[in-house]
């Protein structure tokens, strides 16, 4: 299957060339992102795209110094929100409504139960399982991008206090969870390249019940 | 891109018609989910894949009595480490050192950060991060899924101390944390098959820093 081939080309780019993504290629990781399931379909996280070189720079130093920060095309951040409030459960809630062209009363009902229990979770709990849905997304735009031949470093190590404040986006409600370095591998630089991808066995994976 | 054109035509299939998924579509599925990218590469859950239908018949009551439960071909568990401890990160840095064929400094050094820095952790912040990885390989298994024509219902209305009990997860040292129902959609059943697809707008969700 090709999807496959693609999961199996791809690998943690340690080095990228600084070379260009197509605009049409960012547009559809963009789209898979979009398109990714969510929980209740809250969609509770958004993404900082960014190509700023400066604003590259800066974050460079909190993320141990990689490489792959200031040579990658596009950086994406994704930032989680901070906590579910009634507001934003109502923007999704209503937006279907609109979207869909009716009222339906399950559904009404099931607004009311995520409101009467949501916004009342601790907003650490609530920012965690807002992190899930936004890692849901994260990997959607790894496979988009491999099935472009674009490489991706997925990227967990950083200060993601002193990224939020660099990025402002605790004032916005949001916390960052992950980042995305995208762009091309430097094959010449990367130590990774050309080591061999190493996965469990299918048996300490799966356990099949039938 | 053909894999946009098959996350369009996903969704969350509220009924499934009972159909078996052939073999070579779960193997891809599988294969998915093992090629999903992880925290430093370790892989920190398992996934058990049921098709016996009493057990779906058990875990259907624990699951708001959603008929996808039991109406699927294969309902796969994303089970994540319960905490990380040395023996489970040890094995992993050892696998690699045998895929790979030789041992590297850099590699050792970052064994010993990992070792001496994630088994202190608290077992409940551990088992939070064990579980994005299982999210990321979760949206990969969506993906694949969506690829090959196979529905799928993203599930995490389920009470998981009752899961993991049925399941014997507690005493493997792992603890579920979603479900995915694989199948085909019941067209003639499933309320939401119809229905339009709503998401945010790409204003709402991407910021682009230039």
């Amino acid at each position: 299957m090709e999807l496959i081939d693609k999961l199996n080309w791809r690998y943690a780019a340690k080095a990228m060339n600084g070379e260009k993504v197509e605009q049409e290629k960012i547009d559809n990781i963009i789209e898979a992102i979009s398109l990714s399931p969510t929980s209740s379909g809250l969609q509770p996280f958004e993404v900082i795209v960014i190509t700023n070189q400066e604003l590259k720079e800066k974050i460079r130093p909190i993320s141990w110094n990689q490489s792959v920060i200031t040579d990658c095309s596009h950086l994406l951040v994704f930032a989680a929100w901070d906590t579910y409030t009634p507001e934003r459960i109502n923007k999704m809630f209503d937006l279907t409504n609109t979207v869909r062209g009716f009222k339906n009363e399950g559904w009404e009902n099931y607004r009311q139960m995520l409101l009467s229990s949501y916004p009342q979770k601790d907003a650490e709990v609530n920012f965690n399982h807002a992190a899930k849905q936004a890692y849901i997304a994260f990997s959607q735009a790894i496979s988009a991008a491999a099935f472009q031949g674009v490489d991706t470093t997925p990227l967990e190590g950083f200060d993601a206090d002193a990224l939020d404040e660099i990025l402002g986006l605790r004032e916005k409600g949001l916390r960052s969870c992950v980042m995305l370095p995208i762009g091309y591998r430097d094959t010449e630089k990367d130590w990774l390249v050309n080591l061999k991808k190493v996965r469990k066995s299918k048996e300490d994976l799966v356990t099949v019940i039938d």
